[in-house]
């Protein structure tokens, strides 16, 4: 398969280009590197099935261009942090509306009809139900964040309606692991670097918080798309710790291997071993 | 109260318009006059508190200066057929989601908090329970047209959310009366003018189809909005002869007036004693 991955050159990104790789398909990265990072692709630019290009999804004919020749779309490029949305209302609707337009756009004109889209559990909203099924009752927005990556799930669900496109949404919860770059387990850990005599807590320390590691997402996401289903699909991607819990990724098969205590401690031995990843944000 | 009313030379906003009027409030209407219709404001026009500020929503700072002073908006400017998305699917982004996104930070940036929007009951793809509650499982967009509303829904809600916006969603069904435009009845109406003795009707004429009188929907729209409800609501417009059915808006004390078959009559009445809307269309 010739996979185009959007966002190719980040966290999870990045992860989905070297499984690819691994399992022997053409892998195309895209990304701006806003904060994506050039060596997290160090490996994969080793390889013979690999291109990168840098460009921007808001930049349609650049992303069309780019994306020529491909089957398989992986979705990722976003902005990522659902802080900050109030402060700059107009982010959230370009990078994850209008980029998710632009990458639809694109997969018409160029053929590629197959795509992976990373979505989040905030389109919950303030779930009254946990786990949280897929088919809640329709929730009410809180946060920009969130009504910006509902409006990508529907934009996907009308192409695949309307155009024969096969989509797959992937609510995320946090995912951890390597090359983990923001979060609040990244913040954490550098105010404990700082001053290891004290850290702030938030709230009262006591919210609850689901997490995958980031190759448990990857095999979730690569074993669902892998299973040819025809159509538009949605699924939860978390763990039974807490939270969100797939159980239509179960169903297919899948478990994660790692749960939350294990994912933060490879984290933060990540983030330990390599310093530069929190020096450059 | 000063209100802002997008769209307001159309079928369904000239109606709210009017009624505001008649009702004591200033009343501004902005519109690009893509499909609205100076004649629709010619007896607004005539009255002291009305403002006609031609302008286009994807214009936010000739929006912003047009809104300035006003208390509510009401958002009805729109993309509003839902066929054609496909032929056309930047239009549904632009004119729905993009305007609404554009609506929202006027009204940020000129202090005004509550609003009304028409949104559509094809956000709900193809329910499987009917009549479609509002709280029904999280359904798969079926349209760009469907998709572009549910996005400026998203919108509203992470405003009321964040900012403290008082928000109401109205999802409408069909509007038919006097000013009426374009839909299935406007259509088979021209084509029976065209050919007395022969009408196409796609599918086998069995489509179920809710329809509801446009001053209904003011009515509705206006007395739930006017119960003063705090932060963000929706509510499904609809009557119960087929479909949709507001249940919520009945909980504050409405119901409609006319039913559907009275509803056509009157439209068919109105297109017979006005050929010219059929004539510039």
């Amino acid at each position: 398969m010739r996979c185009f991955v959007t966002g190719g050159a980040g966290f999870i990104g990045s992860a989905f280009v070297d499984r690819l790789l691994a399992d022997g398909h053409a892998v195309t990265a895209y990304d701006n590197f806003s904060t994506g990072q050039r060596e997290f692709l160090e490996g994969a630019a080793r390889q013979a099935g690999f291109t990168l290009v840098e460009g921007d999804v808001l930049d349609g004919r650049r992303l069309t261009e780019a994306m020529a020749g491909h089957d398989l779309v992986l979705h990722l490029a976003a902005n990522a942090d659902v802080r900050f949305g109030l402060e700059h209302p107009r982010r959230d609707l370009d990078q994850n509306t209008i980029a998710t337009f632009n990458v639809l756009e694109a997969m018409r004109a160029t053929g590629a009809r197959r795509i992976g889209f990373a979505s989040t559990g905030s389109v919950y909203g303030e779930p009254t139900v946990f786990p949280t099924p897929e088919s809640c009752p329709f929730p009410a927005q809180t946060s920009l964040y969130g009504a910006s990556k509902l409006a990508g799930e529907g934009l996907i669900a009308a192409y695949c309606s309307g155009y024969g496109f096969q989509g797959s949404v992937f609510r995320f919860v946090s995912i951890l692991g390597e090359r983990y770059t923001h979060g609040h387990v990244f913040d954490f850990y550098k105010k404990l670097l700082a001053d290891p005599r004290h850290v702030e807590v938030l709230g009262d320390g006591r919210q609850r918080k689901s997490y995958l590691h980031v190759q448990d997402c990857v095999d979730a996401v690569l074993s669902a798309m892998g299973k040819g289903a025809d159509g538009f699909d949605v699924f939860n991607l978390g763990v039974d710790d807490y939270c969100t819990v797939d159980q239509s990724v179960r169903g297919l098969g899948w478990k994660p291997r790692l749960g939350i205590k294990e994912s933060v401690i490879r984290t933060l031995e990540y983030l330990q071993a390599n310093r530069w990843v929190m020096e450059r944000r």
